[in-house]
C-alpha cells in the first residue's frame, strides 16, 4: 500500500513546467491590451489590467526568492509602465524563476513559512496563491480584453 | 541527494483540500449573484456566469470519476437553472470529490491519459486544469459582480 501522506500529485519540476505555461498565457494578455488601455481601463472600479501585471512581477520572483533564501524583497515598484518594459520584466522574472525554482530543497515545499513577514502558509499552498492569483486577475484581463472588443488567447493555449 | 524526479510538490490529499478551498469561494461568488443574474448578465459578449457554473459542475466530478473508472461521463446538462439547484448540485459534487478522490492510485497521477475519450494529458495537468478553469471563470464572475455594483468575496478568504 502507498501511504498517502508520502504520495506525490505532482513534482516541482512539472509544478514549475506548468506555471511557467500559464504564465506564457498570461504573458499573450498583457500583448493583447492596446498600450494606451493598460492603465486606463477598467470596469466596476477594479484596477486596469497594467496594474494587475506589475502586481503578478512582484509576488512571483520575490516568493520563489524567499523560499530560497529566507529574504523577502518587499519594496515594490508599481508605477505604470509602457508595455515593453512590462513584458522585460516579465521575460525578466521568467529566467529568475528557472534559475531560482531547484535552489529551492524539495523537503521545503511542505513546510510552515511566513511570506513576507506576514503571510504564514505552507510554502506548497503560498506558491499556489501566487498561481492562482496570476489566473484570477488574468481572468479578469479577458473580461477588460472582450469588454474592448478584442479577442483574448485561448485558456488552453499554453505554447 | 533527494531526486527532484521522485520528490514532491504537494500531496494528493493536500491538494484536495487546496481545490475545496476554492470551491467554497467559488460556491459564494455564485451565492453572491442575484438570482435573476445568473443566466442573463455578461460582459462582452461572454457567457453568463450560472452557464460558466454549469461547465465548472460538468468537468469536475467528471474527470475525477474518469481518473478512478476509467468511465467518462459527457452527458453534461448545461440548461439554465435557478440559483439554488446550482448551489445543491455544487454540494452534492462536494461530497463526491471527496468520496472519489482517494480512490485515485496515486501513481495514477504521474501518468498519461485522455479525458473525455479526446483530451490526453498527465493526470495531475489535466486535474489542474479543472481547478485552473474555476478559478479563470471565477475571476470573469468578480468583474460581472463589480459591474453590478456587488462587492465580490475576498479571494483569500477559502473558509
Amino acid at each position: 500500500m502507498t501511504n498517502v501522506t508520502d504520495a506525490t500529485f505532482i513534482t516541482p519540476d512539472a509544478l514549475l513546467v506548468h506555471w511557467q505555461g500559464h504564465r506564457r498565457l498570461t504573458r499573450k494578455v498583457i500583448e493583447a491590451f492596446p498600450d494606451d488601455k493598460l492603465f486606463t481601463f477598467s470596469i466596476g472600479g477594479m484596477r486596469p489590467f497594467g496594474a494587475l501585471s506589475l502586481e503578478l512581477l512582484t509576488m512571483a520572483v520575490p516568493m520563489v526568492q524567499g523560499a530560497v533564501s529566507g529574504d523577502w524583497e518587499t519594496s515594490m515598484n508599481r508605477d505604470p509602465a509602457p508595455k515593453a518594459e512590462i513584458l522585460r520584466r516579465w521575460d525578466e522574472s521568467t529566467h529568475q524563476l528557472n534559475a531560482l525554482w531547484p535552489q529551492i530543497p524539495p523537503a521545503r515545499f511542505a513546510e510552515t513559512l511566513t511570506a513576507f513577514g506576514q503571510y504564514p502558509g505552507v510554502l506548497h499552498d503560498l506558491i499556489l496563491y501566487v498561481i492562482d492569483n496570476e489566473i484570477h486577475h488574468r481572468g479578469q484581463g479577458y473580461v477588460y480584453l472582450r469588454a474592448l472588443g478584442i479577442e483574448p488567447p485561448a485558456f488552453y493555449d499554453r505554447s
